[in-house]
């Protein structure tokens, strides 16, 4: 059902693999609330992703770039305000990947090359694209930028290794970057803190079907699901939160505030 | 404009005194989006303001009720189920009054008795309502509940004096009775941490404009409007916002994130 | 073993009941790291605890006073710095009692007139005991006043109740006492947010045993013991933490920032 | 005057480069307070600073590493343990330097080369001298590994520019490992959020007197000196703070929670 809430509005979304990902529902979910689309994911994660299907169902192009690559993204946001006749409402940053989760490389014993690499894919890509809408002047005023991070950002969760960092740089670089592009733009720019989410990406890490488990017993309302995160960020992308920026936003079920749940020690 | 968001839902406001305040605004917002509203203030203030007036643009019935009066609140309540014919699916509380403040005392020379009082207006009943939609079982499955708070309650701003406290107050009371509604009822409870707002009640305070002025300088988007507000509360009391729960939500155009804007220092 | 931390220094503990109190504790070693104390409990404690013991043990005066009456508090500070024959340099708060709580009524249906006086006698005790130092003057310069909390001010733990309520009230206290004190007096204030404690009173809330357990469990470090609390406070009372204030300090093993521990799960 | 809080201990000091450094004054009371010190710094601050007068004043040995090889870091901790004849008990990483903020670089045209090779030194550093510790199984059990950050962690102070990622990144690995460390060896980790300081570093920083002096006039207490840092971190190193691990522990005159300072705006 639409409520109208993005009509006339633009947005490019990143990170849309597969119907798992939270990036494809939000792009559903735009594209419904009256919003043009252009998508776009890694050259790689195209291959191998199912994003074309996405990008025929919502008519959207999908512009592939690599977000580490400033040449990339340069042509990514020269192509969607061509293919939109204007400028950019609104941005979602769905990218994350840690090379030394992947390798298996425990906490006490990381690759710093692997580091350095899962920071500029997971988190300064995040610059990059706002730096590169910044000199393109690519975003309409009021517009809206939002990332999705976790809340291993403020808590340790020993499996989510240096993913932890990543999302803590992440939500750095939304406060400072929403400094400047509000002052100039009155452009806002948040992180979504979202539940453990049963994504492809997200359900490859290990011990991931052990902390969602915890998660949902220990949030009141369980985890939030992709469904609802997308309709979180239609609000995000709408006018409701035209005043709301810089923030890290739980949508999470309750979970970042409880201490301990009844229910999760079987009580 | 209406994006029908609140269509076919039910809604009890308290806090209405006149055009200026934010209750004033969210009712109206909410009427607009299709929601049914009951309207509420103590009676004293229902003698000064128009609420009246308001009632009547928006179809709105008025029951009066001293949010300290366990009472008048299940009377309130029996009356708008009965008038919505059904329960209830969101609250607003915009409710407090420091009499420390009224009355000129200093923060180091505060009556007791009166902060008592204070708290009592200001934050327990946000308990009292609660509690009494608890026992009446009032609110629907996956139902709203929220309440204005501002960032006193985290950081000092000396004028504000035991307003800071009720605000603290009043945000614990949200996250643990959250913690209650969510588990029962999957009934959310948010505190919005709103700006600085031009309100009959705020603008009487001691050094407001001082600290208006202040923050609008501070936030890169300058200070969220009542208008703003009610565009939030809208959001908070539909669906896209289902499974935020227990959280202090700052609406505030990024003041709470900023440690020093240049504006600030004519920079 | 003294570090004579607190040589020359003088200092008022409320709360010390018997040998388990965290007061108690911090009683000995500040006697231990050289200063001079008086103790003070409400009159019932006095009765029932063995305080007039620890009296002996540390050559300290006891006052009995009711925290929430300013009589009282008034001929204690003045009786303090008699025996003293000078100015305070250190109060700690350990005060702490809900009448909710203790006659077994749920979250959702709580008294509210128990409430008043839960909130009186566990929190505004603090304001009463701050208001009463500062109109007398009774503080030295760079003195240190702290108060003892639990971090379900921040979180929820259910079966806390309104101890909830009743410590993000104190803590609010703390930062905006802390404020006029520091302007004035260069005097700092502070909560200590402690790790669940195996006390009289502590011990006596119900399903305390299963969260000092999590607890336990949960904090890389384990729970912090009294012993180690009382160390802490003799930091916060020396001249190490001079230019700490205003400050929530978790003493907790790492609790605070634990999202979740594999022990916990029995991973 | 020394009140020998750290008799018998042995700690390793990053970052002293002249008497102004924090890191100097820490390297001179922890001498005071009797432990045994290595001093080491980078080859290049090694030979600009004064730090071999230092070294001699208070018998440390001087190894130079820099912090970004795993090479140096190997050798510095073999040689520490070596000169103690033991395991080290604590470790202090006074460690940062943009290369974007060096070059002019506006925080919206940053190089990212320049913005890895900061994170790198700044904050990478910090879990590569943990990593080297762990693996040389060097801390003694019941250690003290400590970090200097800003508050431009979670607040935004444009001329901060991508420092505030960088110790956004340091606070995460304090966490991070800190549940490792204090799980196997109940070594804690802590970061020590330090008010604006006079520093040959600090002092270099665009806009730094300014925010010095706003900063000052903010905080109740006023700025911390490097003085009080000095003191802050011996009890940090001591058994005075055994049980707080995890922690990001403001040490600021109170800044961190000030909303508004009359004083600020000259009222």
């Amino acid at each position: 059902m639409s409520n109208n809430l993005l009509q006339g509005k633009t947005g490019v979304i990143f990170g849309a693999l597969d119907e798992q990902s939270i990036a494809w529902k939000v792009a559903e979910r735009c594209h419904e609330e009256g919003a043009k689309i252009v998508l776009s994911n890694a050259p790689v994660a195209m291959r191998f992703g199912k994003i074309n299907e996405l990008g025929e169902k919502i008519s959207a192009p999908i512009i592939s770039a690599d977000a580490t690559s400033m040449e990339d993204l340069d042509k990514l946001f020269t192509g969607a305000t061509e293919h939109f006749g204007g400028k950019i409402d609104f941005v979602l940053h769905s990218i994350g990947m840690s090379l030394n989760v992947r390798k298996g490389k425990s906490y006490t014993d990381l690759n710093y090359d692997f580091m350095s690499k899962t920071f500029d894919i997971s988190a300064m890509s995040f610059h990059r694209v706002m730096q590169t809408l910044w000199k393109q002047e690519a975003m309409n005023d009021w517009g809206s930028i939002a990332a999705l991070t976790y809340i291993a950002a403020q808590r340790v969760f020993p499996d989510y290794s240096e993913m932890a960092e990543s999302k803590a740089l992440l939500e750095s670089f939304a406060r400072s970057f929403g400094y400047h592009f509000g002052t100039r733009n009155h452009v806002r720019v948040n992180t979504v803190s979202q539940s453990p989410t049963w994504t492809t990406a997200g359900s490859g890490v290990k011990g991931f079907k052990e902390f969602f488990d915890y998660a949902d017993k220990m949030s009141p309302l369980g985890n939030a699901s992709a469904e609802a995160c997308a309709d979180y960020c239609v609000f995000l992308f709408s006018d409701l939160s035209k005043m709301v920026t810089m923030q890290n936003l739980y949508h999470d079920g309750g979970f970042s505030n409880m201490g301990m749940n009844p229910a999760v020690l079987g009580l």
